[in-house]
């Protein structure tokens, strides 16, 4: 039993990897902590907090953080995830609320009750995870590992340098990466290979309630879906490598994040010659595609049995 | 009765700050909090406890706080302060210790129970006010004002574009004068008029432990004495302004913090000419040195007297 | 007789400095040349062939050179100087064109051809000074000395941190400041003071065709001439160190150019603890202003008796 | 007949591209220049000398330009090339020396004699080109094209975001790619893609004494050569695509070089989505391998049959 607390602005793919750990018994969600990012913070939390009951997730905590960034301009994705976040997706409105509280102070309290057990996934911008490691280092050590969406080691997303999740807060992204630990990094160069194919939709489909209401409309209204590639479900990914990090490549490298450029900020500048240098992540080069979906269509259609 | 939160890292001016706002009946020190700064968090802690009680500040809550800088590396000046950041200042060892918790937490916490009541004072980096800002923006509307000592308008002193408090965390610094409130600024401009001459001196020596144990060795451990000008007592000025802000003629600015430049990070770009633009700042210009003295003195000799 | 070869564009205290040269007996201007800086570089070599028959400098050679900055877009200061460059002043149409070829060749070889003479005197951007040091870097050791009027190290007039002629171009004056050389800066600390009151005006008033068609209304022009004050003529401080250096206070310097900066771009970072570094600047700290105005208003005289 | 004009730093893969203009008898070099880059201009210039009288280029003029970057400080490749730039390869002393004059001047006269007509073949920092640019901004229409060896759109090699030509002088290229022209770019990932195999090596071996003197020696000091890889030669593709450019897809592309990163200074950040903006590059995306090395060994073997 894997235990996780999950950082996340859904955001439909936050949604989709959700799904995937509500879907794997082998994992336990410790907490759901929300990060304004994708959308406003009001809508990642309201979405949470929707998903926490359609995903019938029982009573794990969702505890809203930060509304933006560290400095400077908030960005959003709207144009990626609608102006609701999860796109076409309508779900039922949740009966219960947030918790009391902020999610740093939730990071760190339930990562300083289990020192070396849970592992944080992060798969929104840092700021929240920035805020916990500066609030209080020990974080560092707490937390049995980190793993989270973001960034790549060839290009970007939002731009030719930088991808969304590190555009959007990197300052937060610099905190964390060179905050003594080792990130587990599953950048774009990753997420871009696991694609919601047609193949892959056929196989959705069917998964009744799950796929009608969740599934297939958001790999739908997240791009093209066509035999030969679709959209990516990028923070799935991150889900995917707690469950079986066999299925990536993962290689060593110091990861500097780049809060100063013209026109890089936020691009994680990733360099696999270590010298003498320690390294501060665990970049993912690689995925088994074909592993990727047997497992998350195995969660899915587990979860799927459940829902009805 | 003005009740302030006193956010510091002693060094020698933080301790004359301390020590002017001790003799201050009609000042209430709702806490204290430290940084690291001027030098590391566990001596600015250390000194902040033994302040605490060489000056009898009662069961006043000392509270420490971050240990470095936002982002990148941490400076220090034990140059200017000494190793243990008291210059030849050794007061009595402390009998209490810290409380528990951190500095943020208080920060927030100490503003959300008291709304429009209480006044910030940061003497230090300002790491834990921009923390605390980002953990509850209400902050900035709970704070009956934020007063800071740090930055200026013309020259630094760490360097020629840079004053101390704002190079140690620059980040910081600009986070909090973007945060939505008016900072009061007590920069070098005025700061660096306020000198403890030979004249100023004489008139400390007199007074009994207080001078001897804390003002004359810190006054002499901080620069040359002389009858045209001597160290000056920076942080000192944003208690006294707290207390009187009649001695100080401020001027509403716009204040950006260079967080990007080679040779000007940390400095406080200061913008008088406010257009459209919303003044983020009231900037101290000039000070009535005699009335200053006045009242330092005044409250020095009150000081003394209670501590025999 | 000193020689000097002036960079300038005009820009009304383009002007007075060179009515200031016209003016100066012991001074041989043995050539001008021109940089796009106030108003675009067809009209600052206007301006220049216009001034050179004006005042009458007989057949000093006039090349124009870079419209633009090395790097980025170009400022101009048209609310500064009029849509002309040069406010309300209107000089007869010249006679003459400008010199065939480009002011970065005009000063490498005039300084080629006769090293250890020539003054270069810069009062625009110092985009041409930098191409001719990059063309060429002899150039450094050819001239005799670079006085330039640029900078500052308290405060900008184009924004808190930059001077204009530094703002319009960071890069070129980087390469300049870097370039092996010690330049002499007279910055807006000395321009600033040397003010146009209106006893200074009075005294320009009587001055025949040279007062009424230039010097009067480029000074009503530039700015409000009162008792107490009135505009600087920047510009004329640098000719007027040629002829007198013991009218400035100078002291050595070491001067980094921000060219990185969000807030910043352009300011000369001035450090005067040089510590174990070369001083790669002179930087005028204080001018006597008297002398300073005796000299200018003895070279406007006779240069008025000749001009009629 | 193609003209090209070739700015170079040889440097071994310079060498390369030399002896691939050399051999190919519809190119017309009208001229070599040579800048500061892979070793010190004394070094590339002497290079370019004992290469014109090796290849017999016959009376092409060899003229030197830049010695450094415009700003800051410069880097060498001394560890690729060997001190000498050319690795173990030794040529014959030259018995002619340089023309008189400058790059920079060369370049601006050679192409305003020839509207129009000649491609600038740029394979080195892009220094000598910049200052050409700004010395006489109408190179940018004189010139028939502009193809450089620089930059890549995914990652460097120098560093893991800027490739070694364009970190050279990062403001050098920002000029370069902001002049007005569309810069074609051959980057590393192109270059990286035509590797010198052991079935190249087998084929250039017995080319006689272009192959024992320059092309093996090169081949082998420059790396590891083996049935499935071994070193790009970067420059040769430059020259391979104006001999024909329908070997590479190129692509339209908006680039900016970054010249303010802390971690990504030079890079040659290239966004493929050009929205309303006018494309500044076009940029090679892939290399027809095949007929690449067809076209090169083919020109090698006709130069070895001249060289005998």
């Amino acid at each position: 039993m894997k235990k996780v607390l999950i950082d996340c602005d859904p955001g439909i793919d936050d949604a989709l990897a959700l799904a995937l750990a509500a879907g794997s018994p082998s994992l336990e969600v410790v907490g759901v902590t929300t990060v304004g990012g994708n959308v406003d913070l009001s809508l990642t939390t309201a979405n949470a907090l929707a998903l926490r009951e359609f995903l019938q997730f029982g009573d794990v905590p969702v505890t809203p953080g930060s509304a933006g960034a560290l400095l400077r301009q908030t960005v959003r994705a709207t144009d990626v995830h609608g102006p609701t976040g999860l796109g076409d997706v309508v779900l039922p409105a949740p009966e219960r609320g947030p918790s009391e509280g902020h999610a740093v102070d939730f990071i760190v309290e339930t990562l300083r009750a289990a020192p070396g057990e849970i592992t944080l996934v992060a798969v929104g911008p840092l700021t929240n995870i920035a805020l916990a490691v500066r609030r209080e280092p020990r974080v560092v050590e707490w937390a049995r590992d980190l793993v989270i969406m973001g960034g790549s080691f060839t290009r970007g997303n939002y731009n030719p340098a930088a991808e969304f999740n590190m555009l959007a807060d990197p300052e937060a992204a610099a905190i964390v990466f060179d905050a003594g630990w080792t990130v587990t990094m599953l950048g774009l160069d990753v997420t871009l290979s696991a694609l919601v194919t047609s193949e892959v939709l056929e196989r959705l489909r069917p998964l009744g309630r799950l796929a009608d209401r969740l599934l297939v409309p958001a790999a739908q209204f997240y791009g093209v879906v066509t035999a030969e590639g679709g959209p990516a479900i990028h923070d799935a990914c991150a889900v995917a490598y707690v469950l079986d990090p066999s299925l990536f490549t993962c290689v060593p490298a110091v990861v500097n994040v780049e809060t100063a450029g013209l026109y890089t900020r936020g691009m994680t500048v990733t360099d696999f010659k270590l010298r003498d240098r320690r390294a501060n992540a665990l970049v993912a080069t690689s995925v088994d595609v074909k592993g990727f979906w047997e497992l998350v269509l195995g969660a899915y259609e587990g979860l799927a049995d459940r829902l009805g």
